[in-house]
This record gives structure tokens, C-alpha cells and sequence, in this order.
């Protein structure tokens, strides 16, 4: 690794790429919902795909995974739920408390639909499984998803306020029992237990 | 709902608002992959918003959902697994079988991606939980997830062909229990059990 690699500010790349995949997530949302006529459309068309030869002129083949900092913290640019670079995701800030307790809240909009006006089941199941694995990192020591078991109470509205939160119950040698759930202000949607996997080096 | 509405063509607005959602695909892929200056990601970002404003002009405020077609058939514009025109699905293709078996092949890039260079533990969770809704939905009878347990085997790489299938295992009353999983060529990654259920009218 050159020296100029290792001294990549990723608090001012964060400034740089950040607000273009927030643009990014505002042009997914309204591509959804936008009745606009056919002429329209292809001209929009044209601009985006011209738009994505110029970035593509300077694209990496690999996906942008997760990043190291000078000083040894992990960035996880792309990741599907987390991910401050990937308009997929929503994307998710979390918080870990000092008591273990890993949330964070957040409302999804149209590209997150299931059943009509309501987010897909297994949308919900993407962010249990992130917020679930959350709880069992370390630094330096990723943990993978062993098994994930979700039992559905009712569904999940999109355009709400929803809170995700989960910690851990026990751990036991390479292994993490955790819990969690989707709540909306009525209380608990989806509920979730997994446990997690820290593969001996 | 007007006349007009009932004569509305699906199948066109499927070759003017498919390809837009393609291309969006398009640019969501390669915007995580770009190495591009602040000049040039300020002056592709001007250009994505400008696209989003037209569309904007005439977007609904709610989000496309499951439309009607006149012959009574429903497609899942905005799904987030199989929605055609919904950028952040992949979007799966499903292949009903005549012994019921559901399946779809499908490669996977940069925006589902959980550990480097893997697909997240939670995309694939979100196919199955589709996938194995799928095998218990009825023209009519929308199945809703009861719940759903995930086994990861190992993990399940971006960039190769995979393969998502589910099929029922027996009926209770309004209950679906289903089975399915993920593979790829060197078998499976996932495994998923789920019981689907189908609301009393």
C-alpha cells in the first residue's frame, strides 16, 4: 500500500460522495412514484445514463466494501443497510450504547414496499440481520450471521418513524445470542433472535 | 376510477418505465464503484438532480404498489425483490413451475453487498422471504409472512450466478409452511423455512 493510500482523508471523501448518493436516493424514490410521459421520460433517461459514463470513467471492478482509516477503524462504504456510498440503502446510522444496546431510527419510503403502502417483509429482515450482527462485532473481529429467526406480529407502514434495536442475551465460545426487534409508535411489528458467528482466525 | 383508467396499457408502460429503472440500476452500481474528483461527482450530482426534479413534476405522493391490470391480473411495481420499477430491486424474475416449485437465477453486484466482495447476510433474507411468499400466494390471496428462519451455510459471493427456489410443504388451514434456499454453482448458501399466511377476508 503507497503512502498516498495510507493517507486518504475519509471524513472529506465522506463530503464528496455522501451528498451524491443522497441525490441518488431522492432520483430511486421519485423514479418510483413519478407518472411522467414517455418523452419526458427518455429524456431523463439520456441524462442519467451520461451521467453514469462519466463516473464510470474512473469506476474500481470490485465493489467498494468495507474501508480502513489511517488509524485502523473499519468504513462500511457500500454495505447494503449501513452503507454511507450505496443509494440501496436507506441508509441506517446506528448507535451503540454503552450498555450493549445497538438501535437507531429511521423511516422508509417507496423502494422499501412489500404489500401496498407497507414495507416488505423481508426488508425488514435485512435490517434485523444487520442490527442483530451489530451487536456481536468487535473491532478487528466481524461476526456472520449463524442463524436468524423473525416472527411477523403486523405489518410495518412505510413513511413512519420506525426504531430498530437489538443486544445481546449470551454469548457461548465463538458464538452470540442476540435479540431484537421493528418497532413503529405503536409498538413492536417484527421481532428477531439470531445468533452470530466469530469464525476462530 | 375513470375509463380512461381502466384502459391504461401495461405492457407499454413497462418498455417507458422499465428501462428507466434499469438504467437507474445502472448508475446506483457504478456510483459505488467511482474514483471520481469532487469536480466531476459535483457536476454528475447538478445533472441526477436536474433528472429528479422532471420527474418530480408529476410524481404521486404515494408509492407505486401493486397495480391492477384490466384483466384483473396485479403487478408489483414497486416491490422491493421483483419490482420492475423499482431501482433497488435486483429485480428477480420468478418462474412459477406447474408442481408448484418457485425459482429465479440472478447475479447480484456492488449495492448488496455485507462482508467484502459477499452478498449481505440480510439480502438474503430478503430474496427467501419472497421467494417462499411466493409459493403461497393465491390470485387474490396475498399471503403474509407468519415467520421465517434463515441457516447460513456459508457465504454467498457477488458477482456469480446464484439461484433462489421454494416450494410448499403442507398446507394448515390458512397457514403456508415453505421451504427454499440459495445456492450457487458449488451449492447451497441459505437455507429458509417460513410459515406464510393467508388473512380470513
Amino acid at each position: 500500500m503507497s503512502d498516498e493510500k495510507l493517507c486518504i482523508d475519509y471524513s472529506q471523501l465522506e463530503s464528496v460522495y455522501g451528498p451524491l448518493a443522497e441525490s441518488i436516493r431522492r432520483l430511486v424514490d421519485v423514479s418510483i412514484r413519478t407518472e411522467a410521459d414517455p418523452t419526458t421520460i427518455a429524456a431523463v433517461k439520456d441524462k442519467i445514463d451520461s451521467a453514469t459514463e462519466e463516473l464510470e470513467a474512473s469506476a474500481r471492478p470490485d465493489p467498494f466494501g468495507v474501508q480502513l482509516t489511517p488509524d485502523g477503524q473499519t468504513i462500511a462504504w457500500g454495505n447494503a443497510v449501513v452503507g454511507l456510498r450505496n443509494p440501496v440503502a436507506p441508509p441506517l446510522v446506528l448507535h451503540h450504547d454503552p450498555d450493549g444496546l445497538v438501535w437507531s431510527e429511521f423511516v422508509l419510503g417507496a423502494p422499501y414496499e412489500g404489500p401496498p403502502e407497507h414495507v416488505h417483509g423481508g426488508v425488514s429482515a435485512l435490517i434485523l440481520d444487520h442490527v442483530l450482527g451489530a451487536t456481536a462485532h468487535r473491532p478487528g473481529k466481524p461476526a456472520y450471521t449463524g442463524t436468524l429467526t423473525l416472527r411477523y406480529r403486523r405489518r410495518t407502514a412505510l413513511g413512519r418513524k420506525l426504531r430498530v434495536e437489538a443486544h445481546v442475551e449470551r454469548t457461548e465460545g465463538v458464538k452470540t445470542f442476540s435479540v431484537g426487534h421493528v418497532a413503529d409508535e405503536d409498538g413492536v411489528t417484527v421481532e428477531a433472535e439470531g445468533v452470530f458467528i466469530h469464525p476462530r482466525q
